[in-house]
């Protein structure tokens, strides 16, 4: 049940694609807002939004849209984010609550949050859902079943709009986790950004060397590259805004990696075997955590 | 229809395990031969494929297991078959065929060829199929349907014996694929050995240095790791009798990462954006191949 203090009444979403997209036709669905307001870059693709049922009214302005709204979803691009927030701070309600679905925290929830402090409550989300196919098209209403929504508060974040907003995650079926905006960044390098890059290289590391191979792969290796189908522009922008822990895990990796050739240089085959080993321990630890 | 030639009257299952218990249950499920013995390193193993309804019956030797038999599968592990052969070749009848499902071949290959030339006709066969689970207990009927099936027969080969096992491994449900020994296991160390190495170095690149981020984990993840959780000897065994291709590809792979790596520390959006590019595209034709 949604209390009263924690149901929407207006929702906007600014950049209806994928994610912005999805959010729309969940909020629709399940009835969680009054109304729904998107504003898109370019008018067309708002409108499109409102066609497909994934808003009610599409904006002209980002002004325009937040008026009125008691939650308000930020859903472009990182690099865009701060420039949309001068440009629609001034109509914000007092009470009103503005959140990004970026997939990197520290830098974004500093600009934001200096932008938008003494206004509004600023809170940063990164819901950690996705398709090899980005936009508007491949949106869905049950994206976020399932997917881990990470909150980064900030430190003395009252504690209302933190459950609205972390009700709002939860009834699009999201599971949630709290950490701080640097913590984040760390952590979804290693479970996140990296593991893109690995399969982006498994992918290349086969093509022009011996593309016969592909010929032949199964399941295992299909699991293994598949987010690599990912689009290049938002991994490599998301790659650049989170610079620092991503080359750091890639050279871990590759520590990883040079140990492992090791043994295997060496026939060590104890040495591998006991690496292999605990990787799997702790696969399994993994597999029966939720 | 398969024709008569083609019909198996006996089949024999060296190594009750999760392929050869697997191949047992599908013989059995589809009615593919008119009997399935069984031949386990412990009896009791033998005994309770047979009880699992994966064989008719147990046999003490593995010269026993094969006699009469017009199809002899080994199914234990790759260091194990030389010797196996040694032991029941005097018994095999001049028409049978033998084959294994080593995950590499060109040395099993070589062992075997030279073994059991001029008695029978041996073809080496690699069906792509695995869980993370191990052992009888984790065998099922199907599978191996959609999984890809290598087979390097000799450059002589006869057609007959050759049909008869490309037509027995698709009954199972397998895609064939054909090709050498060498070229097999530089292949299968780019799709499925590498991957697998992989997979267990990005659980250990996090285990240990962020336990906190297991968390945080998704599907993307998960999907990526998943092959880690398959047994640790088997792993092991299949990387020390694929060293050198194994170790190129680690070589290779870390090339990879180290482009990747620059193009983080340089800020290099553009390059970096054209190699994910790459990768995608790449990806996509792999999507549609099947």
């Amino acid at each position: 049940m949604t209390s009263k203090s924690q149901r929407i009444r207006q929702l906007t979403i600014l950049g209806p694609g994928l994610l912005g997209g999805s959010i729309g036709l969940a909020v629709k669905k399940r009835k969680l807002a009054d109304k729904v307001v998107v504003w898109g870059r370019r008018i067309e693709s708002a409108r499109a939004a409102v066609k497909r049922g994934a808003a009610d009214f599409a904006a002209d302005t980002p002004a325009d849209a937040v008026r009125g709204s008691d939650l308000v979803i930020l859903c472009t691009p990182v690099e865009t984010m701060a420039q949309l927030a001068r440009e629609f701070r001034q109509k914000l309600l007092r009470e009103s609550i503005v959140t990004d679905i970026g997939s990197t925290k520290y830098d974004i929830v500093k600009h934001l949050s200096s932008l938008l402090s003494g206004r509004t409550t600023y809170i940063g989300s990164h819901p950690m859902a996705g398709s090899e196919r980005d936009g508007l098209a491949a949106a869905q209403a049950n994206l976020f079943e399932g997917a881990v929504c990470i909150l980064t508060p900030p430190p003395r974040a009252r504690t209302a709009p933190l459950k609205k907003l972390a009700n709002f995650w939860e009834s699009l079926g999201c599971r949630l986790r709290t950490t701080s905006p640097a913590e984040h960044d760390e952590i979804v390098a290693y479970i996140s950004h990296l593991p893109h890059m690995v399969a982006a290289a498994l992918v290349n590391v086969v093509h022009g060397r011996k593309d016969k191979a592909f010929d032949f792969i199964g399941n295992g290796f299909r699991d293994m590259t598949r987010i690599a189908g990912g689009p290049a522009e938002m991994w490599s922008g998301i790659a650049m805004s989170n610079r620092e822990e991503l080359r750091r895990s890639v050279d871990r990796l590759i520590e990883e990696l040079e140990t492992i050739r090791r043994h295997v240089a060496n026939a060590s085959d104890v040495e591998l075997r006991a690496y292999l080993r605990r990787a799997r321990q702790q696969r399994e630890e993994i597999q029966h955590r939720f």
